[in-house]
């Protein structure tokens, strides 16, 4: 198999990992794929919710005998240990595999190994393909909570170009454009929780449900997290019965994740007000940026990111931009903290 | 001659152009160049200093007897009526080239009819060619002085990503990167002033003059414009002797372009601070907006734009990115503003 089919055969195992990015947690969004000896797929798989089988399995099962003498092209490197299901590089040896593909090692000291075992069954195993994108992408946030301990924080926000969230008189309704919002909708589907403020509760009333293009309920939601002391509004929407809903009297982000963290959350999606993402900023409890600037001037309103704990300019948080992209007539930018040397 | 070589001719022109770019005000920057009949560049020329010659004369005065039976590249349809300088329509004709490509159709109804002109003198004439770099690049402030009777505005800030020109303390230096400065500096070359109120020069005392990569003082200094009814401090740096300043004692954008389109200023800087930018973007006297966004958050401290006449979000001005750009680290957007239908 040369190597444009080898790409084209582990991208299939990102598309696949993708689909089920926000369903697996604590467990690691996987994709796998495997093609028969005549390099055709011959079946796809991703990680089922936690208890069903892990990606490779469901692969090999779709893949039936053709799996034999073919390869295993699989986002994650193939677990080698006896969790609540059986070793994927055993099911990878039963079926006969030729070749292993895959992306990113296995950082779980508990699971790693995999490449080992199943070179040691005379499978010919290669990992690092399309590595980077997987590390960057659908990974990220289990590869940060697996290296760090806590979930990962992406704060999402959407301002005009002056870095406001709001006007003067409080509307917000709509700052971003229609793609810009689809594309938070997405987000919110692969995300685990979804965080706000009590002002963002009072003052815009939001769902914080994923919806679909449609405008429909996503079928499955983030848990809905509340922060903040005070109480909620009692007919808020966030109160409705479309997802679960939490509410953490606290103001202090560390608490935040250490309760979402129990509760087996790894993809946390940070949705502001100013206040709460000041808070996290200043804790250093925010992994990503996601900022949705829209071509517009209000020259008043709230800012995006409230008091962070900086008052002189040396003391700044640092990001470096990781991508710029146009999300219909917005910029779109993300970040990521800045390397801060040795 | 090809379409490729006409087109690198005309990129001559247009890098010619750029050159003479913030020392032809109250005339068009315009660069020419000459190809003599085997296709080679014969002369170059730009306009010179108002008094002096036009950029077709200068290309002719250097390409001589080469430019018989050649052609002539040039940025800006050129002028048929006798001004200070004759037409160079005649000085083409005389030159015995052979055609004549422009960019730019020339908007002024004094100096138009150029082409036909040439067209009656047996000169092949095409119109046209990379027009819309020159028109949208280092013709844009003059074509918006000729349809409008105004200066061109560009306003330029550099913010973090959260808006902020300043942190809490009022430090601002240095919020954009090192590449982000230098580019900025050769803004202001090209620029005929640079415009600021006298909350920034109480506060960061800025020089406002253009310096080269090796911080010396460039050839060429634009004006300094210091805008507001209170008294500058006696030692502020914008009174020193490196180049012109002058204090308008005002707080009216439209008094400020008239005083300055009376001295022949098409090309304004606005650098600010939010105050200022405020009340040029709520008059509607901002043309064009250069941001530098540096991956930074302060949390706190003055935003970019303040008090613009907006209260809701239905209100805001409204805008159309133009390109979006990394310099260094930092974002760069430039943005127009946005068509308003019918
Ligand atoms: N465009 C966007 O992306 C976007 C997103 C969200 C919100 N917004 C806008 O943001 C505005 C609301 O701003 P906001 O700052 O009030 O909202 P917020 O950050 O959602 O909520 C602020 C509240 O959170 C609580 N809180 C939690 N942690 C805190 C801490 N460490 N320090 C202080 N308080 C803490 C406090 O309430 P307790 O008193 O209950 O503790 C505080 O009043 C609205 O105008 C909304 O439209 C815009
Ligand atoms: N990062 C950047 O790109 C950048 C650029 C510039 C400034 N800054 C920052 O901006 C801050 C200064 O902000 P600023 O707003 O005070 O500066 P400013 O806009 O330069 O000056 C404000 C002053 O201009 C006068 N003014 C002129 N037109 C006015 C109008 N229409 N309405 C009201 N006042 C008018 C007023 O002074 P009179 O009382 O004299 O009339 C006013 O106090 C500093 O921290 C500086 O670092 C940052």
């Amino acid at each position: 198999m040369d190597g444009q089919a080898a790409e084209r055969a582990m991208r299939a195992a990102i598309a696949a990992a993708s689909g089920a990015h926000g369903r697996t947690s604590p467990n690691p969004p996987v994709g796998a794929v495997i093609t028969a000896p005549d390099g055709r797929v011959a079946g796809t798989g991703a990680t089922a919710p936690p208890g069903g089988s892990h990606a490779e399995v469901l692969a090999l099962r779709a893949a039936g005998e053709r799996a034999r003498g073919g390869t295993a092209f699989v986002t994650l490197e193939p677990c080698a240990h006896q969790g609540r299901t059986p070793p994927c590089t055993a099911a990878l040896a039963d079926a006969g595999v030729a070749a292993v593909h895959y992306a990113v090692a296995d950082p779980n000291p508990l699971a790693a190994g995999g490449a080992e075992v199943l070179r040691a069954n005379g499978i010919e195993v290669r990992g690092g393909l399309l590595a980077e994108e997987v590390r960057s992408g659908v990974l990220r946030a289990w590869l940060h909570r697996t290296r760090t301990g806590r979930p990962h924080v992406t704060w999402k926000y959407a301002s005009t170009l002056d870095g406001r969230v709001a006007a003067a008189d409080g509307t917000s309704r709509w700052i971003s454009g229609e793609r810009s919002r689809a594309e938070v909708h997405a987000l919110r589907r692969t995300a685990d929780a979804i965080v706000a403020g009590t002002g963002t509760v009072r003052v815009d009333d939001p769902w914080l449900t994923a919806r679909d293009p449609d405008g429909g309920l996503a079928g499955r939601q983030p848990l809905r997290v509340v922060v903040g002391t005070g109480d909620l509004p009692p007919g808020a929407r966030v109160l409705d019965d479309s997802a679960e809903t939490i509410h953490l009297r606290t103001r202090d982000p560390g608490e935040v994740l250490d309760v979402l963290g129990g509760r087996g959350v790894v993809d946390v999606l940070l949705e502001g007000g100013p206040t709460v993402a000041g808070a996290f900023a200043a804790a250093g409890r925010i992994d990503r940026i996601l900022a949705y600037l829209a071509p517009m001037l209000l020259g008043a309103g709230p800012v995006a990111l409230g008091a962070a704990g900086v008052s002189t300019i040396t003391g700044a948080h640092r990001w470096t931009v990781e991508e710029v992209t146009m999300s219909g007539d917005d910029v779109r930018i993300a970040a990521v903290p800045a390397a801060t040397g040795a």
